[in-house]
């Protein structure tokens, strides 16, 4: 598996990675970025739509942090779950927060599969 | 698939669904719960742990269900995505957040894949 | 979607229906089998392989097919649970059974993103 | 990711520890425990309900052993695969269960997905 | 769950069910987008980069279609199966190149799981 | 994890191993075949039904093979992609089709996740 470097980087892929340094005040750009840069459109693609989705809105940075970390480790990928897990901390999240967001994501991980395995109709009016 | 109503449950059952209803303040449990009933043990055991790991405490309520919601709908399950939304709408989740929760699932379920596809490495540190 | 009755259906798919039928002792076969029947290749080798995976050996039918439930309803797959729930209780499931294993799936459930929420590294010797 | 030795750890923990040890006749408790206990309430509250569905009851020590890793292997949790593999071993699983319990999760898979993938309606009367 | 029609929606919304019927020379948009319709901003996002995904590149539009059905037969999504298997229909896939399709992503769904479940290292040199 | 190589291997294994080094044309099985060599009725039966699935028919190697590696990814089976990674580029896939693959299964997560968080109903005809 091939990470692209900034130093081996086509104009295209280093504009994008100048932008991710830019907008994170961070000196160089993780692994994710490095792997994604193998195709340059879907680098662009991917990086614009999570620099949209992850600006504060309705909810606060810290709140999507924690959802995108409740997704990844949901989701099972090993990689997402270590980078966000320290975004989450960086934005803010104590190990009391980890602590009750790992609560929340065994007992969901629990009753979804009690539910399905049940195959419990939805209720009236949901 | 058998949904064990009140008027027909054995008193241990009813205790807990007594202990819900108290809890929730609802006039009924919904359909997990009388799914659940066709083993009073699990029952048990799951609404006493439910009801400990949903209680306030670094988390306020709205984000503890966001990120139940958030797990929910990883997981694929249907009973458990429609009655968490119902249950974030009602602890305060505007449409807004809804839109910007979606938004941020939708973009990890995005990131996730490609980290896994590409199989990026961890980097140093984290 | 296209369910293949026996009268519609080809010789080829109509000896594999045959074999079910004399295999399971069962006057007709359940949609699976009719759904599959779009590809014939495709469900002359899933019955065989299944008849071959599914005879008794150093696991009774029983343990065997209470892990073939354990894995459908862990994979989320409605119709599988369905059919594996009532494949299961007809070779002799009681409900204290069903009971029980459900409550191994939801802890296995939980276990699991626990562990993959926090990245535990496989212990030493496993 | 820290894990939590036993010199290290706070009384409430060791308490924990102490439970896991007597309980299972080992002189440590694996890793999994020792990465729970950043949170202690989840780490009580996750040994008590472990403890309480592996006990033996309607399913033998063993069968229950074997669906946890049934559920463990299908949700590709690395981890619990190689705990749960280890523990059904000393618990009397032979290389020849083994064997058919992977072919059972194998099997189940591939039907599980093309079950899904032609979107089988249940049958009627399940 | 609401779906937004043509007729009730904003002007943002409409402008992007107008280039979605331009760009697929349909008379109505299909229910995936009157749902994500609830979100602007998430409904005029995806549907940008779905269009630039999708469009004939180094792969051909037929073969993008089935990788999309592949993906989301494998994720279990039942409307994502139901509409990419009607468009890998609608651009050239016959009920034979169905088939092998289907006994390819089952196939991959057993040899996965048994991957998996034997935690197989990977070979060097990959 | 034992990987059983030929010179250890029983009469029955090697045959596998040698249809499958025949076949494809190589020195040495990979990993997964070692692997699965711990039941040897499972080798067998999975090679065999591999071969049939993988031969050249209404879809050429090519795009079965990219189709593997859809599945692959989308389970997250780190080996599979891996491997499938590597046999689809042995047999041509470029890496603009590489990335474009990876670009519609991001995609695919994307949309899959909305729409079952959104719990879109699947529309009329399909």
């Amino acid at each position: 598996m091939a990470l692209i470097e900034y130093a081996d980087a086509a104009p295209e892929v280093r504009a994008v990675f100048d932008d991710i340094k830019a907008t994170r005040g961070v000196a160089d750009v993780n692994n994710f970025w490095k792997a994604l840069a193998v195709h340059p459109p879907t680098l662009k693609r991917t990086w614009e739509s999570l620099k949209q989705v992850m600006a504060p809105g309705a909810l606060d940075p810290l709140t999507k942090e924690m959802l995108y970390l409740a997704a990844s480790a949901t989701a099972g990928c090993a990689y997402c779950t270590a980078s966000h897990t320290a975004a989450a901390k960086a934005k803010g999240m104590t190990d009391a927060m980890h602590g009750e967001l790992l609560a929340v994501l065994g007992m969901a991980a629990e009753t979804n599969r009690l539910a399905e395995a049940l195959r419990v109709p939805i209720d009236p009016g949901l």
